[in-house]
C-alpha cells in the first residue's frame, strides 16, 4: 500500500509520535488518547489527530488509539519495519563519527559499505568494513543498496550525490555542510549539526 | 557589549550567514550585497537585512557589506571568537561519535573532559582524555567549564542536566533523545539526528 499526498510536515512528525508511543506508554497501557500523547510530546492534540487521519482511522473516538497497533502502523508507513542497506561515502573524521553513531541500527539502516578516494584509506577497515575505492560507487544498485550517506568535503559533495543518483540510489543523508541538487525522484535529507553548535555560545556569559 | 532582545530565530540564522560569507565570497571580494548572500543561501534578502539590522548598521545602502568586517562581527556576536571548555557526559557509542565529530573544534568547543558512571570505563582514555567518574561533575565550574554535552541514556539525561546546572554550567548540548527541563538562565539545544534518519526510508521505494 502506498500512502500518497501526505504532507512532508506530517512525515516529519511521525518519528516523534513513534518515539512518544514507545516511551510514554507503560507496558500495561494498551490504549492512549491523543491528549495523553500530546501532553507527553508537548504537541497540540488536534495536530496529532489530523496527522493520523491521513492513514485512515487508527483510533476509537472518545477512547483512544491501540498503542501496539499504532506503533506497527507508523513503523510500516515510515518503512522502518524493513532493513535498508546503506553506503557511506567519506572515511574521514565525519565518516567515522557517523559509523560510531548508534541511531542507524535502531532505525533499520545497515551501513555495510564505505567509500573513499584516498589511496591511503582504501583497503583499510573501520568497524570491520573494508574501505573501497569511490570509483566503485557506480555498482551500488546492483548490490541492492537503497541509501547513500555523504560525509565528504563541501567541494566534493555534489559530485558524489550525482554519482549516487546515477547508481540508482533514491535516498541520501547528507552530512556535508552544503545544499545538494538532485532530481525530484530522489530524497535528500541534510543533517547539519554545526549550525546548532554555533549558536550555543551566544547564550553563555563569558567567564 | 551585550546585544539584547535579538530573536532566537535571528540567532539561529547567524551561523548560516557566517558560513555563507566564508564560502560564497571569493578571496578577492571585499564587498557582498544582501542579494548575493541571499542567492547563495536561498534566503530572502529582506530577511538578511532585517537580521543584520539588530546589530546596528553593518552595510552601506546600495553598495553592500564589507565581508571581512561582517565575518568578524557575526563571530563576535555568536562568541565564536573565543574558545569554550566543554565537558562530555557519557562515554558510550554516542559519546564516542561526538568526540570524533570535527565540528566542535571548528566552532570553538574544546572538549577536554569526559565523564561516565561505568566503573569499567572510568580511568580509560578516549582521544587522549581520561574518563572521569560522573560524581566529579560538581567540580566543573571551578575548572572554568562553560558548556556541557549530554550523551547519556534518556532515563539519565535529566539528572545529568540538573547536576550540570548546579555545577554552574549555562549552556548544554543535549544529544539524548528527550526533552530536558532547566532554569531560564540556562540554554539547552537538543540535537536529535535520529528523527531525521527515521523519515528518510519513507521516501524510498522498497526494492
Amino acid at each position: 500500500m502506498r500512502y500518497r499526498k501526505i504532507p512532508d510536515e506530517t512525515i516529519r512528525r511521525l518519528p516523534i509520535y513513534l518515539r512518544g508511543l514507545l516511551f510514554s506508554a507503560k507496558p500495561a497501557d494498551k490504549i492512549i488518547s491523543s491528549q495523553q500523547l500530546a501532553d507527553f510530546l508537548s504537541i497540540n492534540p488536534a495536530q496529532i489527530r489530523k496527522d493520523f487521519s491521513y492513514f485512515g482511522s487508527f483510533g476509537t473516538p472518545g477512547v483512544g488509539y491501540n498503542v501496539e497497533k499504532l506503533i506497527k502502523q507508523i513503523s510500516k508507513i515510515l518503512k522502518l519495519n524493513v532493513r535498508h542497506k546503506a553506503a557511506l561515502v567519506g572515511a574521514g573524521n565525519l565518516g567515522r563519527a557517523i559509523l560510531a553513531y548508534p541511531g542507524f541500527k535502531i532505525y533499520g539502516f545497515d551501513i555495510t559499505a564505505i567509500y573513499d578516494n584516498d589511496p591511503k584509506k582504501i583497503g583499510k577497515k573501520i568497524e570491520n568494513i573494508t574501505i573501497e575505492d569511490v570509483s566503485n560507487l557506480t555498482l551500488l544498485k546492483k548490490q541492492k543498496f537503497n541509501l547513500g550517506i555523504i560525509a565528504v568535503t563541501r567541494e566534493a559533495a555534489q559530485k558524489i550525490a550525482d554519482t549516487l543518483v546515477n547508481a540508482g540510489i533514491r535516498g541520501i543523508l547528507n552530512f556535508s555542510p552544503c545544499h545538494i541538487d538532485v532530481p525530484k525522484k530522489v530524497k535528500v535529507i541534510t543533517i547539519d549539526i554545526a549550525m546548532d553548535l554555533a549558536r550555543l555560545p551566544y547564550y553563555i556569559p563569558l567567564s
